[in-house]
């Protein structure tokens, strides 16, 4: 009785296609060689994930103190428990445990302890200075999860087109492709510091419609993953004003936002910025904003908190979201604690508040610096070029290789910039992201590497890094040719 | 240009049709209005969802002690530590920070920590007796998550269905409309305490594939939910059988395998009696096993711990569920320290075994008093019959409704059983879920209760639920009419 000739159901010939064409890099083809290397005892720089707390990066004190104490609620009756934990943390506890029936043993509402979004709500409103609703904003494991969902919501078919910024960060792609919808590249100008070209995308948005394409959203990145860049005000505004125009909905990973290592353009959120705008944009434009306790001077991907909030989407449609976020009942409840945390930090005055500070600050010091020494580092190297990092948690230099590079690549089989960072990896131990893990124009290469490493280690890496280049352009560049900027 | 008649692509009728199809009646009608009611005032005892803590289960001291220290590893260095943490939750602690570079906020391998799916291999070994492999266990937030992943991997259209019990947990038919495949379903045979039948089950398969549909894989849900039936060996091996010569992936739901009620029929997994039959079938039959923290004498349902293991799945497809594991990075990391302390728990000898041993035995035989107590309540009413929750945590009575409820209902425009328990809400604040929820044979009806609530609630619990079901009997039973058994 068997179909299928004799294959069975979970055979690689039988499975979803959908799941077999899904791509992602950031853990691809370099991180499995990365931990085979660890394996047989190199040492691997991760540098391929944004990660911090694996490099190195120490967590906050206060939030751990008051998870740790939510953990274990009955320290909480313990007459030494003063004597390890602070009072504000004490109180704090319990301010969550309150919010929590049954603590972080319950299920959640599937869109998360109610008291927690009213503080993301409020975190919103101080932001933005205008209010938000705590029912439009629903707690999720971290933003992935997030963007998982609505893409999911949004594509029906694969006619369905989501305009991805390109080069940008694999979830993008491989979830449009999970979901069986297509992706529609707009491609970022790294002449002009990876800007948007509106000119270039409406042609974009116009050669897929004539391809039979329905374009539905767009997805944006602010600060840029993998390009590092912070939007203008005036970018933004554009950008709302072209999904207004063209009738899609703006996807908009804010999840860099507290990572901004330059002074002149500081993160505005889209939401902030459409409101500015006013009707009938502001009540017209449907978005939806992801931000995560992942990145930031947080840095808790481990813990998987984060959150969408949804302006502009009708009830019915909100209510839908709720029902399929239902289906696994509830976010896990600790990283919603971490994100009430974040949104809700220390006030001064409070006994964490100069320590809490401090953590932060030294963090998010050392994180600028970083951004400045790896720019600077890619930059002095031959045939590599690099905009700096404004912000987020990446340097995604362009890598000039000589055509005998790119030849060697071919007959190894490999693309020319996988080429170059199993190179890079096997000499030095930098495990890095090729450029075609995240797309980039025809010719072009580059590399992304997280700037996380610690800032004691990062002269060395960064000369270890010259050291490899040099060598490998010494053994490739006869100076006749080059790969096209 | 705005496409579809003026419509935005987050508008309610521009949806993803399969999101629109998702029906999870956990958390639908009945719990909506009981969390209306509650925002009223009025006290609600929630027994729609198996949530322990919620309703008081209070957590199991040690492995919290272990995630506290795990979450605050600072205070491993306190000279007061030892003040409020046993030495034994100290060394646990740092046996997982060992395992986890950059600890509880670092991104875990996509499959989960290697050191905490080894000690789920060892488990699996110890509880079967036979070898488990740590490369194909996965750790998942949540049990939800895995079995969601799978059916993403199985299901490539609509022609492709799933063998799902009825009455099922509705997990499995909302996952299956979300990711387009077609729910087979097969009917528990109530007068034979939920067994399966395979002659029913066999016209099943062989009535879906007349309508061209291709029947890939079975669910099994052991011990059952809402059913509370536990399958004896015998059962399981015809189960296997079957699905040996049906060529399907048997996808075993083993959540509930702590929570055994009676001594005639101990959990078997399904790979234990999967290999006890040895080749061919040990070697061709592709299984994939389900099992979390969130059940059990744990009950630590928000902290979104599980795993699948995967047995006589290639490589290759593997290697696939790893990629889509990958986009969202990683499972939460305190989740998967609860997985490892649940399947590595203090062993006799240990300082905290004996308190360890002590909270867990209390849980679990006031669980099977309390299965008793509510089976024999339901069992006491008129017009209601309830086979014996043999595991789980769930008791599933028929509610012999009478034709003038039902006529009652139609007039109302509500299902017959969403009639019976939204009067039961509205009368005793008992938030339970219809039976519909699960499927259930045309023209039966049924609720489903979890058997959660406090032992000493218990008695003023079921003597409420007899009160109003006796005032609705008498209100619309004349003993002239009955639905059907």
């Amino acid at each position: 009785m068997f179909g299928g000739g004799g294959r069975k159901p979970l055979d690689y010939d039988e499975l979803n296609e959908n799941v077999k064409k899904v791509q992602y890099a950031v853990r691809g083809e370099l991180y499995l060689r990365a931990s085979e290397l660890q394996k047989e005892g190199k040492k691997i720089i991760f540098t391929n994930v944004g990660n911090p707390h694996a490099l190195g990066q120490k967590p906050l004190t206060f939030p751990r103190q008051v998870v740790a104490l939510c953990q274990a609620p009955f320290l909480l009756d313990d007459p030494n428990v003063g004597l390890i934990f602070p009072a504000d943390a004490i109180a704090r506890a319990k301010h969550y445990l309150a919010m929590a029936p049954g603590g972080l043993g319950a299920y959640s509402d599937s869109r998360g302890i109610p008291g927690v979004r009213k503080e993301v709500a409020e975190f919103i409103q101080r932001r933005d200075g205008y209010p938000s609703d705590p029912e439009l904003i629903y707690l999720t494991d971290g933003a992935s999860k997030g963007v998982m969902q609505m893409l999911n919501t949004i594509i029906r078919n694969e006619r369905d087109g989501i305009l991805v910024p390109v080069p940008q960060y694999p979830l993008y792609s491989a979830a449009i492709s999970l979901f069986g919808g297509s992706l529609v590249p707009y491609y970022l100008e790294e002449e002009a510091n990876w800007g948007l070209d509106f000119v270039n995308i409406r042609q974009t948005v116009a050669s897929a419609r004539s391809k039979g394409i329905t374009v539905r959203a767009m997805v944006i990145i602010n600060p840029g993953n993998p390009t590092g860049q912070c939007l203008s005000q005036g970018n933004i505004k554009e950008l709302l004003s072209f999904c207004f125009q063209e009738n899609l909905v703006l996807l908009a990973d804010e999840v860099y936002q507290q990572n901004i290592y330059q002074d002149e353009r500081p993160f505005i959120s889209a939401r902030k910025v459409l409101f500015d705008m006013g009707p009938p944009m502001s009540r017209e434009v449907q978005l939806v904003s992801f931000h995560t306790v992942s990145k930031g001077y947080w840095g808790e991907c481990g813990q998987r908190g984060g959150y969408f909030e949804m302006t502009n989407l009708p009830p019915k449609t909100v209510d839908e979201i709720y029902k399929v976020a239902s289906i696994a009942l509830s976010p896990n409840v600790p990283g919603q604690i971490f994100m009430g945390l974040m949104v809700n930090p220390p006030k001064p005055g409070d006994i964490s508040y100069l320590k809490f500070a401090a953590e932060s600050k030294s963090i998010l010091e050392s994180l600028r610096r970083r951004a400045r020494l790896m720019t600077d580092g890619f930059n002095s190297c031959r045939n590599v070029v690099c905009n700096f990092t404004e912000g987020a948690m990446y340097s995604f230099p362009q890598i000039r290789l000589p055509q005998r590079a790119i030849d060697a690549a071919r007959r190894a089989g490999k693309a020319a910039d996988v080429f170059y960072c199993l190179k890079l990896l096997e000499a030095t131990g930098i495990s890095t992201v090729p450029g075609s893990g995240f797309g980039q124009k025809e010719g072009v290469f580059h590399l992304r590497t997280t700037i996380l490493p610690a800032e004691e280690d990062m002269p060395a890496i960064m000369s270890s890094f010259k050291n490899f280049n040099d060598s490998f352009m010494d053994q490739y560049d006869d100076g006749s040719s080059y790969s096209r900027m």
